[in-house]
């Protein structure tokens, strides 16, 4: 092993350039301007895995954006390891808010700035490379490898669900291990062991058929971009909690023991609502900030617009308005269940004056293990080796619906170990990578193939 | 008279040429990239006075886009007229919903279809017209005359009031005519005695520093679109009326006569509600639809945005939101102090985790004239033999905020005969104007300075 962790080091600022190259491909799946860079990204992944040693390396058909799979299946009479992960990347406005372009990656202060840096074609390079060093050091590998990266994660997986269903065959494995969850903060890695799920929702609000001069039509029709916020409004009360009728009914209430347990990790509130430049947390009563983003679900507004945005004023009443909306779901909500009662809820409080009409997008299951299985402790042991301290086990607010689908169809555990950092800028402009994590990441993904060894011989 | 009307019929399509090739001037006056054709529609109009036979022609600065003033003061003994109008227009998007550009003119089914063709540089255009044919066919004008043209009316005349203000000698007169008002519908021409007021403001809310993951902090923050979206909501009940503290206080009723007159009008609000293409009109209960846009203030959003607009959902919690708002106001609101209780109301109603700010916009006051004086019965006649039918009196529900500043400044009473119809989509895609009344609005001005000349002699 020793042999694998020098020739890593020797080969980090050749690693660090690949990754760069890497990066500068706009993979973003939402756009499909972006269509040919996703295949571009795909094919990027495919020669690496290539150069690495893997074998029956392809990129698969999906309905949508392919997924890249290979494998390395010499390992006998071991078990054999899915490492899944996604090549593609969110969408990067508002760009004027990016200090170095999104696709132009720039390292400032021992950090990778770029699109997808972290989120997640860091993590997918990382596993590569450190399978490719092992092999080149030691000839061979400790288990049988199948990778899948997948190229549609930003947009809810749209196709991968069915993709898993056809092809249970050729991913059939032993053990999940997905590098794309946060580690606790600076210096703390973390083990996760629960996902919060994902359900979304456009809203179309339709009123006169043409804008309106505000003058001569206000008073005698709905605004629809009132009726919108009436309509969003009346979905939240003031403090946070949601009023959609049946949206908590499912939710399993957080333990006395995990309460206790998010307790001991003592995260600093004070810390977080700087770091987030806010004038105060906020969500529901009752609740830490860590419980709500983890133990509890949301409905959340991602966009909105309607009418006039330019400079100055326009005195329209538009003829349309529009909102995005997504719930992150805690077991055991069920995401079309949930995308039900809200298109109820929506139905039964349409202002008068204007319709209204919804479209779906793609969902995911929440997803939560118990924390007993001995590949979850070799990861621990692993983080330890390499960051000096205990892996933390926690769950996340993020969603990675595919996981849920991988449990169900290929019945097999996941560990959920990654190198990202919460203040990292997901999804938003300047992300970025902390390359201490490149560092101390390549060191403890070899030393984990090492310890998952010894846990299950 | 009866040359002049001739004359008009005779050069009717040199006039419409002249007057598309006026409409092809982009002259949004919203926007700083439009400056330049700001300038270059007020030189058209300088030419087209010049040629008309006036003096004194010149463009005056403001603090923004210039005025165009103009004269013929040769009726020794004759009262003098003002004649008010505007040469900017309306920014054009969502400019897809276009069916022809909106500055490249087209003529379809007896309508010629352009940004400003109605509202207002159609109307400006034939006061010119009929100016220079009662020159070309008498000799002379029955008044002295004297045209004020402003690049600033569609957001709010920012400078015209200092500029009245500083020059009331230049513009001293005994009559202020303006078209730029709606007739009561097809066949139907209207002189208006009452216009709304005008109070605008930006909202501007801001939550954390950038944008994040809404799934590692869905929960942790306020979400800014959902606090705008409280904020928004709270200042209107579900009925339609406006919530904020004050807001009615200073609205004088509608008298039962006035109700009375606007019944005898007939608006046929079914007929509307097909026309805008709504399920049902709406607004404040126990008034109808004349009386909610004429005699009623409103507060309506104009525009909001917020978060990702893009295809399919980006899972965001954004850093900001953005509402643009007006209020119509009517007499005797004061839109300074309407705006302030706007801004205690968002004081009062800012949800918590977030910051607002907020941006005033040029303001106007609400406008309204006993309908008695001779000037406006003259109008009426003059109608009358255009048209065929007297003219109905009419209020509106739009603000020419100037008209009050006019009143004020130079003491003059104010004959408000538009040409325009409420159908005509200004400020929206497809703004028209209806070649009728370019034909019967001609007539019905050079008929009016002969029936002016016989009241008010």
């Amino acid at each position: 092993m020793e042999k694998t962790i020098s020739f890593l080091k020797e080969h980090r600022e050749t690693y660090l350039q690949e990754l760069i190259d890497f990066l500068r491909i706009p993979s973003i799946s939402a756009l499909s301007d972006h269509k040919e860079d996703i295949k571009k990204a795909a094919e990027w992944l495919k020669n690496s895995l290539e150069k690495a040693g893997f074998e029956h390396v392809q990129m698969m058909p999906t309905g949508g954006h392919p997924v890249v799979y290979a494998d390395h299946l010499h390992a006998e009479g071991a078990p054999t390891v899915l490492i899944y992960g996604h090549y593609d990347v969110q969408p990067v406005d508002p760009l004027p808010l990016w200090q170095s372009p999104p696709f132009e990656p720039e390292i400032r202060e021992g950090r990778l700035y770029a699109r997808g840096a972290s989120d997640d074609k860091g993590q997918v390079f990382m596993h590569i490379k450190v399978l490719e060093a092992i092999l080149k050091t030691e000839g061979k590998l400790p288990f049988n490898f199948k990778v899948l990266f997948e190229g549609e994660e930003e947009i809810g997986s749209a196709h991968l669900d069915a993709f898993v269903e056809k092809n249970q065959e050729l991913l059939a494995a032993d053990l999940l291990v997905v590098s794309d969850t946060p580690m606790l903060e600076k210096g703390k890695p973390a083990v996760c062991y629960g996902l919060r799920g994902l359900a979304g929702l456009q809203i179309d609000v339709k009123g006169p058929k043409s804008d309106l001069h505000s003058g001569n039509f206000g008073g005698a029709v709905q605004n629809p971009i009132h009726a919108l916020v009436e309509l969003l409004s009346s979905m939240r009360d003031q403090e946070g909690r949601i009023t959609i009728e049946g949206f908590y009914d499912r939710v399993k209430p957080l333990s006395e023991k995990e309460r206790e347990e998010f307790k001991q990790l003592n995260q600093d509130e004070e810390r977080l609502r700087e770091e987030l430049g806010v004038p105060s947390l906020f969500g529901e009563k009752g609740y830490t900030a860590l419980e709500r983003t983890w133990g509890r679900p949301t409905l959340e507004i991602n966009g909105i617009y309607g009418g006039f945005q330019g400079e100055r004023i326009k005195t329209v009443i538009p003829s349309e308005a529009h909102a995005k909306i997504t719930c992150r779901l805690v077991p055991d909500q069920e995401p079309d269940e949930i995308l039900s009662l809200i298109e109820k809820h929506i139905a039964d409080h349409t202002p008068p004056g204007v319709t209204v009409t919804t479209t779906r997008f793609d969902t995911g299951r929440p997803y939560m293990t118990p924390i007993d299985h001995p590949a979850i402790h070799a990861a621990s042991r692993a983080y330890e080796k390499a960051y000096g301290v205990p892996a933390a086990y926690i769950r996340m607010g993020g969603s990675i619906p595919i996981v849920e689908t991988f449990v169900r169809l290929l019945k097999l555990p996941v560990i959920l170990m990654g190198f990202g950092l919460p203040n990292e800028n997901f999804h938003a402009p300047n992300e970025f990578f902390t390359l201490e994590n490149f560092d101390k990441g390549l060191d403890t993904l070899a030393y984990y193939w090492q310890e998952l060894k010894t846990a299950l011989s």
